[in-house]
């Protein structure tokens, strides 16, 4: 039975519990947001000593279920002070579930403000004194550790963003290269990290064992379908792997949703430099790598290894998310800048979405022009210095934009929008809306119904079926965040009814008893049930589900639409769950 | 009949309006208030051309009834993103009674971003060009006005901060000697006069006729009624003639609730130095001026002329607030250098109580040490240059809270607590909770029976009777602030009955009809009420009529008292109301 660890930081003590009944069957997400809902007062400032941060492989971490490495990191988000959880690929969530670890919760507050180091092992936690690694950003961070721990190690660590308790701060993952290039990215978990005065937490899983399933034939079989159908799937099994997620980057701006300077266009016109197709073959040309997977399991492979001019690491991916982002959104088009733009955030530990959706709200503000690299990027050097301009990049682009009075500012509960514009993709408009934790592409696919065809076919430009459809992808999401498996297994869970049956079957075979599709949405609805009980304790209603203002009054070209669903539907999304 | 202008900054055009049945006896915040509440859709964006900007006198003002010179400014406010009203003395109110204006309202907002002035006179209002104010300060804004329409004119304008947008920028409005000193001060109204482009109201009095009263007897019989009292009273006939607001600092440092380092203590070693009895003898001894009206016809006249050891003019007063905030609150006991805060914050057009607030913010952000006024005077220059920095500085307490990752933020609804610690005087704190704008004592002055025995005797640190002395408080000060009457008047109406009879027998006359005490508070209701629906319909609930979670956590010293008014009991401040 796996552990979880309450590390408390204000008397640097560990104490280790054997998990209630209550948490059974719980892991990554939906265990985040059941201790985080239950345990957290949900008026406390989030930076506080009450707030807490909740560390989680998912339930199929460890067992060797194809793609199923996420580490889930949840707390009171600084960013939107809703409930938080982000997930993020990497090695680590494997080492902490080979080491017994059923989640870390990291409480209180040192009175010291020092920081400190976690070491984990399969013999618990110690804390120790880390004082040497302040102002590190993460790669220097974790390369110390590689350095005097060896390979066999993953980090978990904050870089200078979250020792700013910046609203921005990521939770950077060591990938399979011990690289920190992985993240829990978004709401501003690292600041809550870096308030706990923890920089890196250290997993080596040497001696450890891993989750062993009750039935491993039924696992077996299970595996195997799912490989299977991940395999067969045209984006899992070829799309993906060959072009990366930025394969959207065409797809997106050719269906008039590619949000351009600052979400003031449909399409951008320098799409094609920054494209997955282009980012294709400048890797294969340079000879990086194509078709890298985050985590040891992976058979999807979406990541890819970003090299110079002379073939030198400069960073992973880029993802369409952040391509765009710090591209699109800015009105930039040269992809080696973008890609150094994310190896900084990689390192000073900053969600790429929000910061370059951050950097968007400042070009508008007039700080620096749109499609200015360079100056963008001194912006990011602005964050590593700690200068207030610095502040501003790292607070997100809420705290910007009310700095500087922008009327356009794309959040929702405070967090930036991410890659889709929701005028273009009503779908993901509801999504953004009404996630439990700001605007999330990741809470509730709606492009894929919408653009890209995959589980069925919704006009993303009409209101019609998409609060339905919403609800349905956010309550099977809440449950992939909670398995460990990665999102994008859910392409091939919306097109071949044998992906869903090889997830039940491996986590019937992982518990020894019949788990059905029904069951693994039921863990959907109760996290999403906890996860909208804390927000309504914390003062969230119906008028936080709401998008601003200027996406019902602005037209988007070059559809020249409105987001259209009305606010009585967007009440209707959790219609059944709470 | 005095008129509405309509003030269309879009297309640049005037209409004139004759305000219909509903805005009858409304004046001031209540006409502000209504306008707003039925004018302006709840979620626009405070900056966006969807806001509206209403000014507007009292119902009493330039009748000659004493102390009812205040004019209101009323609109969705960019710093709490409630309604918002804020109220300033000065000439202003009685030029634009006298040229008969009801209210004038800005509407709209100019494609060209360039700045106007309006030239208001008994012929109506005029729009003209002002590109060559941009970037003054009010000082020579107004200067440059004088210099053109001579010196019977006022003015309302903004300085630096309004142009910026900023959220805690003010509109000043001119004194009797035609300085920019007096100030609508909180929420950030000056923001919003700078996104409509105005950035200068020049309202000409002459040729125009003050309102005159239905029934001149029955009026002047309660302008002598009432004048008695307010002479009568030991506060409005002596104490602040004397010593002016500042008097509160040994008051309320002795009964430990004066604010000090940004709420961490409730009194200041530092302050005898900056007391309003040192100020009295600094004033006197260097030939500056106590008991000074800001507008004619004040008969309290608790203004003074704060001048330079040469005797040279630096600001007026300044007030206990403005003291408090960039005094204790800073940890700074310097006089002089308070006053030349003051002098900036009125030349930029700031707040002076977020300016200061937000100042020790920053001070506990470690951008500036305490007690540093050196540093804190170079805060607000960063303003004046409009770096990052300034940018934060003008954004108010809780922007730079979130900028740098502090958890205590002294804010209600995003606007910084005043003078008095919520914790020592505990009725001040349901204020501070409740008010449809954010913490404000000015909405329901508690202080006076929890601290200064004035209206009688209520225990400042227990919960116990807070709520009903704030909802009656509540209700009386929004129907002063409609009269147009100076709050310091309701020292007089707690204490001694004929002080409510000579106002409702000048309002009597005024409008030829009986007029009660159950009348005035009834327009007190109304205006309640329709800020109450505004602020509903834009979302707030009771979850933000709370103070911060330390107020209820951290004990303030010397009493160690925390704030102890129950949230249920909180939310019966407005029964019966809406």
């Amino acid at each position: 039975m796996a552990t979880i660890y309450r590390v408390n930081m204000t008397d640097l003590s560990v104490r280790a519990e054997e998990p209630g009944d209550s948490l059974e069957g719980m892991g990554g997400r939906g265990l985040t947001s059941t201790i985080v809902a239950s345990e957290v007062p949900p008026s406390c400032h989030p930076l506080s000593a009450e707030n807490k941060l909740v560390i989680a492989p998912g339930t199929l971490t460890g067992t060797g279920a194809p793609c199923s490495g996420r580490l889930s990191a949840g707390a009171k988000s600084p960013l939107t002070r809703t409930i938080k959880e982000a997930n993020s690929g990497g090695m680590a969530a494997i080492a902490l579930a080979t080491c017994g670890v059923k989640a870390i919760v990291l409480e209180g507050q040192p009175a010291d403000g020092k920081l400190r180091r976690l070491v984990v092992s399969s013999d618990g936690v110690k804390i120790e004194p880390a004082d040497e690694l302040a102002g590190l950003g993460n790669y220097d961070t974790v390369a110390k550790q590689f350095d005097e721990f060896g390979d066999k190690i993953s980090c978990i660590s904050i870089g200078q963003a979250g020792e700013m308790r910046a609203a921005s701060a990521s939770i950077a993952v060591t990938d399979v290269e011990g690289r920190p290039t992985r993240h829990c990215g978004r709401g501003g978990l690292g600041a809550v990290m870096g308030s706990k005065g923890v920089k890196v937490i250290v997993v080596d899983p040497t001696g450890g064992k891993r989750p062993k399933p009750a039935d491993s034939n039924a696992f077996k079989q299970g595996v195997s379908k799912f490989n299977d159908a991940l395999k067969g799937h045209p984006l899992t099994g070829e799309g993906l792997p060959k072009y990366g997620t930025n394969a959207l980057a065409n797809v997106i701006n050719a269906a008039g949703a590619y949000p351009t300077r600052n979400f003031s266009d449909g399409q951008f016109e320098g799409t094609e430099p920054i494209s997955g197709e282009r980012q294709h073959d400048v890797i294969v040309e340079r000879g990086g790598e194509i078709a890298h997977a985050c985590h040891r399991g992976c058979t999807i492979r979406c990541s890819r290894t970003y090299v110079d001019e002379n073939g030198e690491f400069i960073t992973k991916g880029p993802e369409y998310e952040t391509i765009w982002a710090h591209g699109a959104d800015c009105g930039i088009d040269d992809l080696d800048a973008i890609a150094r733009m994310d190896r900084m955030d990689d390192d000073l530990g900053l969600d790429t979405i929000e910061t370059g959706a951050t950097i968007g709200v400042a070009m508008e503000a007039g700080i620096i022009p749109f499609g200015d690299a360079k100056a963008a990027f001194g912006l990011l050097e602005e964050v590593a210095k700690g200068t207030p301009l610095g502040h501003l990049i790292a607070s997100g682009a809420e705290v910007m934009g009310k700095a500087y009075g922008v009327t356009r500012v794309p959040t929702v509960k405070g967090q930036a929008m991410p890659a889709y514009d929701p005028r273009a993709v009503q779908g993901i408009g509801v999504t953004y809306a009404t996630s439990t934790m700001g605007a999330d592409h990741t809470a509730g696919y709606a492009v894929a119904p919408n653009v890209l065809g995959v589980g069925g076919n919704v006009d993303p430009l009409k209101p019609d079926g998409q609060v339905d459809l919403s609800r349905n992808l956010q309550i099977a999401t809440a449950a992939i965040d909670t398995s460990g498996l990665c999102l994008f297994v859910a392409f091939a869970v919306l097109d071949d009814p044998t992906a869903m049956e090889g997830i039940c079957e491996m986590l019937s075979g992982l518990y020894g008893r019949e788990f059905t599709a029904d069951d693994f949405l039921e863990v959907g609805k109760r996290t999403l049930a906890a996860e909208r009980a804390f927000n309504a304790a914390a003062g969230f209603t119906a008028f936080d589900d709401r998008l601003p203002d200027f996406f019902r009054k602005e037209q988007l070209p070059p559809h020249n639409v409105t987001f259209g669903v009305p606010d009585e539907e967007l009440d209707q999304v959790f219609t059944g769950i709470e």
